[in-house]
């Protein structure tokens, strides 16, 4: 919560001013950009700015009650200073969403300061998770700042009131929001990897039906969760996104360093792609790791539901991700609008590169034939990863064509977007399986990892299929047997991936602390560290619990009018 | 809690012994049958309880840690009596499970009585949810019990230690089980009406992005969430589910009382087919309904997150029903071996009967060929019917062609598992469409009010193609360009009920305080009491908040050594 953020974007001018005052005495700052009615569209914020030519000052007020500031996190009882993004007004005329440095608590008694209301906004999802986040609202009443806390890295208002730009290209504001978003996909394979680890340790624990064997005391045994299919298919596949969305974070990260370098050397050329990427991967894996993690939760059976599984919290905690950062949906929406561009731009000779290159093959690929003839036929990442891209192109290409029925674009673009946002998760599709193939095409140590690691690409791939089947039978990517062949394929897949899935969990190596889950326990003790658990509920405390004489003992001798139960 | 249920399963020698003490003091009961180790298999359960006949008493045990009882509601803190399930023990030989009511707690003082330890499990899912509940733990160190206090409608143990089966049919456990299960989809279908409702009355209010129009006082305005195309393709598919799980609720409850005139007539024929019926419903609609109600929070962004909205509380408290009486996807292998069953005895010549009767015409369906030939074709209700009942029986027909490839039946059931869930899933879904089309054909009440309702049946039905279309295309129960013409006629589909959509979740009647929601008012007057809630959180009750000066200011003053944050 601390305001490195103000170096990035602030003039030198503006961090000599503050600096003094950081070393003397600290404050905690907070990102101030939702609004209670505005979160997706920035360009929507009301805020005001006005700037007063008179004072020299900015004026930061809140027009009406959708302007208030909602949900920035550490805002409402404990940031002392906010970054407020709001319309620059001057001149009497409207300048667009810029960011301002605004005190909104003394320093001396933490009280807000004139012009001010703060608070929390409340109770969220979940027991823990958030809430002890204070996520606040925050209100302006013509609150007065010098004409120098406006962040003017990129654009700034003169003493005269004149709005001006700077020679900073407005490109680089994108690659903040690129950090963001790969940084979100790496929590993402975090998340993942945490809920199918417990989910994993605890199937190979839980026994239940199944044809009962004798035990070293003579005792009938159950199976072991694990061992049934419908666990293993979802269970696994769930393990093999989790390998999956790693990967590609890793990648995202090394690319995210690339187009930094290229950015300072003033090359943008790459920018919309990694852009389109990162905020398609963002959505994709997000969505995929919170269905995963309930998923992961729901194999748990009903302790899962208890808290002590760690699940529940696991949920709370990773789900807003779906929508901070980006509306899973809305991002969608934009990864296809930069596909149609991409498609648009074939004609004109335009080459595809780096995600998208594939499109570039687009002859190619909406003529091929998978050349699956029998189950293990499957077993060929470059038969794989050709179905994945012929399945998007084909797709890409119907929304281009049905785009081009309507007279009016905006009006073709709104009503197919449905089918937008399936084209778009096709291509990251493509993207999360390439860099998944890429990796195997690395040098992997350790005796057999590498093949577990294919055996978990493949089944990463071949569950895709099927859940997606009706897209690659209708682009005609595969045929009804070979999708059969891929079902048949993936019950061998499982039970190569049996024997070494606790093995495969165990290598995200993290620590019974840092999994918070007597479900996902390393030495697999489940039982007696549930019943241990229950008993530092704080209802235990008491044998009678608070309340026996008030509301349980009136029921009990039947005296109910005086109860208020 | 109070235990009615004793009436049910006591003989009437039991119930003279306990209705004089319930007239004069109340017992407060819960069902004591899940264990720490043992859910779904009731059969494995390790309490037991062994007749001594030199004392006329049974001995109730908890031989091991997992045999603890776990789980029960109310039984943490308040209950003072539980129907146990154990393993019935005499003379030597073991007889099953059997229902035994023990007193756990003395109803002088609460306290737990000698050799019975009782306390509460600890947190769960959520913030509220079940989190007012005691579900308890509970263990027994051979606590003695009279004979008569074995639940003896069924069997009975005789004085001497006899294991005596009465012949009152076993079947009617079942009715129970049926009563429950219709129950639940009952409540389903509550569920997420609620949350729809929520969501469509909230995204009729909240606007973003959009071709800006004037408002009367010449502000731009933005587009209503509602309008657009990926909003109405999630929000409209849930309220076509939520009518359609209310409408095979209210048949279903039908069946119920049906199903127990049968039953007491001692007919027993139509109890496989109506256990497995309600067994497959209660599966598809509560993970429909739970996936439903998170989807219905995504649908109201960020603001969805917050407890004020409502949708949090709602899918902690009603996601349990994907696991408890039955876990979903063991139900669905439950529905798929009846199924499998039904198949092999159409050689032997019986007529399916009742939700099965369809698999009858299996000559018909696996030839006949969908009629579609443009999107207005889809608006016929027999052909949706007819494709999904054939997509149904192909499925049904691949897995019992499969089956017979393995040598071992039980070996093969467990390879196909998940393909049998899926044609499970496949065959619940004919249920619910053709359920749903009989509605439509009683007398409806209201103007335009049928013609709606099959528009929402229309939604449902080809929403499901759409999401399933893996199915339909394999099986070719339609072809690409039927499945195309389906999603060009949903988006007409959506348009239809797009000018009503209020008015549909208005007609679920649900009062503000029902509903719970600051998101979902019914005067859509949202922005105003999300501001007044979040001042209600109590951390607002102070300016400065409690550890200020313990923790925050110390941070601000630099002392950080002194800080332990």
């Amino acid at each position: 919560m601390f305001v490195p953020a103000i170096k990035g974007s602030a003039t030198e001018e503006q961090q000599n001013k503050w600096l003094p005052l950081a070393n003397t005495m600290q404050i905690i700052g907070t990102y101030a950009q939702t609004e209670l009615g505005h979160g997706s569209n920035v360009r929507g914020l009301e805020t005001t700015a006005t700037f007063d030519p008179v004072t020299d000052e900015f004026i930061i007020h809140s027009p009406t009650l959708t302007s208030s500031k909602w949900w920035p996190g550490g805002l409402g009882k404990v940031a002392t200073h906010a970054v407020v993004y709001a319309q620059l007004i001057t001149d009497g005329k409207e300048y667009g969403v810029n960011g301002f440095l605004v005190q909104i608590r003394s320093l001396e008694d933490h009280f807000p300061l004139p012009g001010i209301t703060v608070g929390d906004i409340g109770m969220k999802f979940g027991s823990g998770a958030f809430n002890s986040m204070d996520n606040g609202v925050l209100r302006f009443d013509r609150v007065r700042i010098p004409r120098n806390q406006m962040l003017m890295r990129v654009s700034k208002v003169t003493r005269e009131g004149k709005y001006v730009e700077s020679n900073i290209p407005k490109q680089i504001i994108y690659g903040a929001m690129v950090y963001v978003r790969q940084k979100i996909v790496a929590d993402a394979s975090i998340a993942l990897s945490r809920a199918v680890c417990i989910a994993t340790r605890y199937s190979a624990i839980r026994r239940q039906f199944g044809s009962p064997q004798n035990d070293q005391n003579g005792n009938g045994i159950e199976t072991q969760v694990i061992d049934y299919k419908t666990q293993q298919s979802r269970l696994f596949s769930l393990l093999a996104s989790a390998y999956a969305f790693r990967f590609v974070g890793e990648w995202l990260k090394w690319l995210y360093t690339d187009l930094i370098q290229k950015l300072e050397g003033h090359d943008f050329s790459t920018l919309p792609e990694v852009h389109a990427c990162t905020a398609g991967l963002k959505s994709l894996t997000t969505s995929a790791a919170a269905d995963g993690i309930e998923e992961s939760r729901k194999l748990c059976g009903g302790h899962g539901y208890l808290s002590s599984s760690g699940l529940p919290e696991l949920y709370a905690t990773f789900v807003p991700a779906c929508t901070y950062e980006g509306d899973n949906v809305v991002l969608l929406l934009q990864v296809s609008r930069f596909l149609m561009k991409t498609i648009s731009q074939l004609q004109s000779g335009k080459k595809p590169t780096g995600t998208t290159a594939y499109i570039g093959h687009v002859e190619h690929l909406i003529q091929c034939h998978c050349k699956v003839k029998k189950a293990e036929d499957w077993l060929n990442l470059s038969v794989i990863l050709e179905a994945f891209e012929a399945r998007a192109i084909i797709l890409l290409i119907a929304c281009a064509e049905n785009l081009t029925k309507f007279a009016n674009p905006l009006q073709g673009f709104s009503e197919l977007s449905s089918d937008l946002a399936e084209a778009a998760v096709a291509h990251c599709q493509v993207i999360v399986v390439s860099k998944f193939i890429e990796k195997l095409q690395q040098n992997i140590e350790g005796n057999g990892v590498k093949q577990q690691l294919e055996t978990l690409c493949y089944i990463y791939s071949l569950n895709l299929i099927h859940k997606h089947l009706g897209d690659f039978l209708s682009t005609r990517s595969i045929t009804p047997k070979q999708a059969s062949l891929a079902s048949d394929q993936l019950r061998s897949l499982y039970a190569k991936v049996r024997p070494n899935a606790i093995a495969l969990v165990d290598a995200f190596n993290y620590t019974d602390h840092f999994l918070g889950s007597v479900l996902g326990s390393y030495d697999g003790n489940v039982y007696p560290k549930l019943y241990e658990e229950a008993w530092k509920e704080p209802l235990n405390e008491s044998v009678v619990p608070d309340g026996y004489h008030e509301y349980i003992r009136p029921v009990l001798t039947q005296q109910l009018q005086n109860a208020r139960l």
